[in-house]
């Protein structure tokens, strides 16, 4: 779709108005003593928390408001159709475990797409009060030490780079595999941090970030964050990763070959 | 030794002062472009940066004008002789391998100590701008959102607890095995937070923190965090833990006594 700078200036606006909501919402539940977990699934622990569907419902109160023409897909609350091409894509916490062991690394994602792919995407950490942004020709940051642009590290070798996942078993047996195929090649292999991870990549911190099993409302704004500050996301087979999946984050397009060849190898 | 209260007063403010000056220390530096590594031992990883250095001589600076009778151990710059029966032991960045990848999860450790223990303990986080403080009376922290006092959860089984580690190896292979005997009998388990796990047992988060390997200027900051906020600290077997080596962080005496049995099972 041709976005006319007009709408690009209230996608911008509206995401920034979602960050704002959901800042508050996660918050109030954040580190209080009351916080209980229900469960989604009886054979899996996956908590779901109060602060989780308050926040989601404050997004999508803005987007009625503000976005009414506009689809939304929302971990919480599943899909509304749209009828203007664009689709707001929520995750109102990414690492609800990490949300609710106190940990400073989970956070809210946005992002909005259209028939051809993402267009714009948030990464929003609330407690430290630090915002990734991307898209529509922005790659910019907020965070306690004041503005800055994202932009990725130079080219690297795999030995010199910095490898981030979240659990160190991966998802199955051949994921878990796949991913030692790289791991030791690599610099340094970091766990534990959700969501954040892929913001410092945009940041130019790290090099890589390999997951497995992510929904789409998981990775899409990380893509638009990534992309916009020269990095790359595909799947383990090089091809889009807006569905989810199997997560190939890069810093470089040289290190995502580098460590794709390995991971299917 | 006994504390009076002007003694009790002025380590608690010279405490604030280092971690104070160590914050502008470490976020000289933190995310910079021009981070660079230098290594300490040719046979593995373990990067020392300039803001470590830089941290530290700040913090021995402090401690010359405001405490000179008193003894240093410093990660960096090893042991100064002192003849109050006073040391202040200082971890300038606690997780330097979090820090050189832009994580907000390592930390500032200050402690200081007599002969018969640690008396009180600062773990800060500057990029946060958070700290958490234990000892002569205290045990708070201030944040994002403001003060709070410490306190570590109620009592709960191990089947519901939520343990946290740095590294998934651990440490040796037996260690490793020991670690594997305790963390599937959990609610869950969590990685790579470096000594942020600490504050979040003391800050009522989490229950459980195993690790190996550590030094003395890695723990004792947080044996007096956690210890004023009502948990537990030793080391594998029971003993005192504040020359580091293998640790077993606790938010009750059931739970580490629970998790101290699978770790010597």
């Amino acid at each position: 779709m041709r976005v006319s700078p007009a709408l690009a200036a209230d996608i911008i606006a509206t995401a920034h108005e979602l960050a704002d909501v959901a800042r508050v919402a996660t918050l109030s539940h954040f580190r209080t003593r009351a916080l209980t977990a229900e469960t989604k699934e009886t054979d899996r622990f996956d908590p779901v928390t109060a602060a989780d569907r308050l926040s989601e419902e404050r997004m999508r109160a803005v987007l009625a408001r503000r976005r009414p023409e506009d689809g939304i897909l929302g971990e919480e609350f599943g899909s509304l159709a749209g009828s203007s091409g664009l689709t707001w894509v929520l995750d109102p916490i990414d690492g609800t475990r990490g949300y609710l062991s106190g940990t400073p690394t989970w956070g809210v994602l946005i992002s909005v797409r259209d028939a051809e792919g993402v267009l714009f995407g948030i990464i929003d950490q609330p407690y430290i009060g630090e915002r990734f942004e991307g898209g529509l020709g922005r790659a910019q940051m907020r965070g306690p030490l004041g503005e800055a642009a994202l932009a990725v590290r130079p080219p690297r070798p795999l030995s010199e780079a910095i490898l981030f996942t979240t659990f160190p078993e991966i998802g199955t047996e051949a994921e878990g595999a796949a991913f030692r195929r790289v791991a030791p090649r690599t610099k340094l292999v970091r766990y534990g941090m959700d969501c954040y991870a892929y913001a410092l990549i945009a940041a130019g911190q790290i090099d890589l970030v390999i997951e497995a099993g992510l929904q789409a409302y998981d990775v899409q704004a990380p893509i638009a964050v990534i992309e916009a500050a020269g990095g790359i996301v595909t799947d383990w087979q090089g091809r889009p990763a807006q569905e989810g999946g199997r997560i190939l984050a890069a810093s470089s397009r040289e290190l995502h070959a580098e460590a794709m060849a390995l991971l299917n190898g």
